[in-house]
């Protein structure tokens, strides 16, 4: 299969997954429950879920076990674009074309699907029915999700990106912000894939994670990258929108030309990572190439 | 000892730990982590860690395996807390007699300090290193902790609560609101407890959850009684200031009588509840006694 039919076929899995995991809570508060699945639901890329799926492929792993979190961190990642686009934080209107959640559903019941979310995450891998001797990967997997969502992830982040607003900051202290802000969620991610596997070596471990840490990095600067070369329609939100909020970017650090040559290089060093494991990595490869080719 | 030495004793325990795991994180965005650490250690009568230390120890079970959920649970009440104050919420400058946390470090840290105190409880639970046969017990333990703080707990019941705003709801409406917004977690805490225990026999539990669910509702109750009687110093509120919102209140729709006389009720059949039970659990009679006899 190529990249493209595995995206699609992961995109639809996890999809489908999420809607049966968000359509299957009890009618409590049918608003918030709408909200929820609105902001989940309209679409998006799936990056998280399909690097959980194909890392955990690579490991030829049982994709059954990769539902729970595939599905757990796409809840995490709804959750934290519901909360980024409030008045409060980056006050957006429009996300992916469509109405932002508190836009939609106005800004308590915003801040509430948001929060309910979060805790479906952790509710939706507590829940997943795992053998006696998977039980340790299973916390483990709590762990990465809570750390990654966290103080040490996208809360941390996100603050410090509010904070390095309107200033121009250097380019290690913005790889900081987008390490926590982005990085840390790609990167959990692919852990959640490898602890699909009992007792993987270490070894193994390594090269994934340096796969997980460039990628995140790439992401990031491509997208300050199309955010200057594409426009409004294929990016769903206006463009140079982050110049004209003062935001600090890669293009605006190191220039245009140097910052696509600094996500290549990057997605070049996360493809020799996993190329060298004794695994099928072709799929991981491609991703990586996938992410500074994109036009959006 | 008495009852209020034995909530000293917990209160002491667990800001202990919780100071411990907070001034544990890392150095990311010490903004952040002051207002996580304000929203969490300013006070507050450390309920639900009580009741799983309580619950825990009436069950012989020892205290360390209570330590982690009682964290997890006042984080997650703590985060409630800081977002229930957000103006697109309830609007509150104040809490516990201090500016609330989006007064004092702007909203958008806020609201961010609120996601990372949720995803923070559970790291602390996720991390807390349990003997093997006991990690489905952990495992249960994070899957009730996000029950309770998600849609189906706080989430729900904050949703339920600003819709029934402006309107007089009936008492089984008003009992839903509350079930939801501050009773899930209640059970949630003595759940926690109940699984600081391997194999309990159902019984046992059903005894447990009776109490845990009546006490939930007295607390509420006597709240709304509270606010009738009590002053703005003792409550660090303004007095009344449920009235003014024209939120709907037991005493409101039962009569202020009627309202102690049924808090008083449900204390009573908490009592029974657990006074029935092969153990010593004389400490949660007093405080389910204690709840509808406190004057803030």
């Amino acid at each position: 299969m190529t990249l493209k039919e595995v995206l699609t076929a992961y995109q639809e899995r996890v999809n489908e997954k999420l809607k049966q995991a968000i359509d299957g809570l009890p009618v409590v508060a049918p608003k918030l429950k709408e909200a929820m699945s609105y902001g989940t639901l309209l679409g998006g890329k799936r990056v998280r879920p399909f690097l959980v799926y194909a890392t955990a492929n690579a490991l030829n792993a049982d994709l059954k076990l990769a539902d729970a979190p595939a599905v757990a961190i796409e809840c995490i990642h709804a959750y934290s674009l519901i909360h980024d686009d409030l008045p409060a934080m980056d006050d957006d209107d429009l996300r992916r074309g469509h109405p932002t959640v508190h836009k939609k559903y106005g800004e308590a019941t915003g801040v509430l699907s948001g929060d309910a979310l979060q805790a479906f995450a952790f509710e939706v891998l507590a829940k997943a029915e795992f053998e006696k001797d998977m039980l340790s990967n299973q916390v483990e997997m709590l762990k990465v999700l809570a750390v990654g969502s966290g103080y040490q992830g996208i809360c941390g982040g996100q603050e410090l990106d509010i904070e390095a607003e309107n200033r121009l900051v250097s380019q290690s202290e913005l790889e900081k912000v987008h390490q926590y802000k982005t990085g840390a969620l790609i990167e959990s991610a692919v852990e959640l894939g490898l602890l699909c596997v009992k007792d993987l070596d270490e070894n193994i471990k390594k090269g994934f994670r340096i796969y997980a840490h460039c990628i995140g990095l790439a992401f990031q600067v491509w997208d300050d990258v199309l955010d200057i070369i594409s426009d409004t329609e294929t990016l769903g939100k206006p463009q140079g929108s982050d110049i004209d909020s003062n935001k600090s970017t890669y293009p605006k650090l190191m220039g245009l030309e140097k910052a696509k040559e600094y996500a290549k290089s990057l997605a070049s060093t996360a493809v020799a990572s996993v190329a060298a494991l004794p695994f099928d990595t072709r799929i991981l490869q491609d991703f990586a190439m996938y992410i500074v080719e994109r036009d959006h």
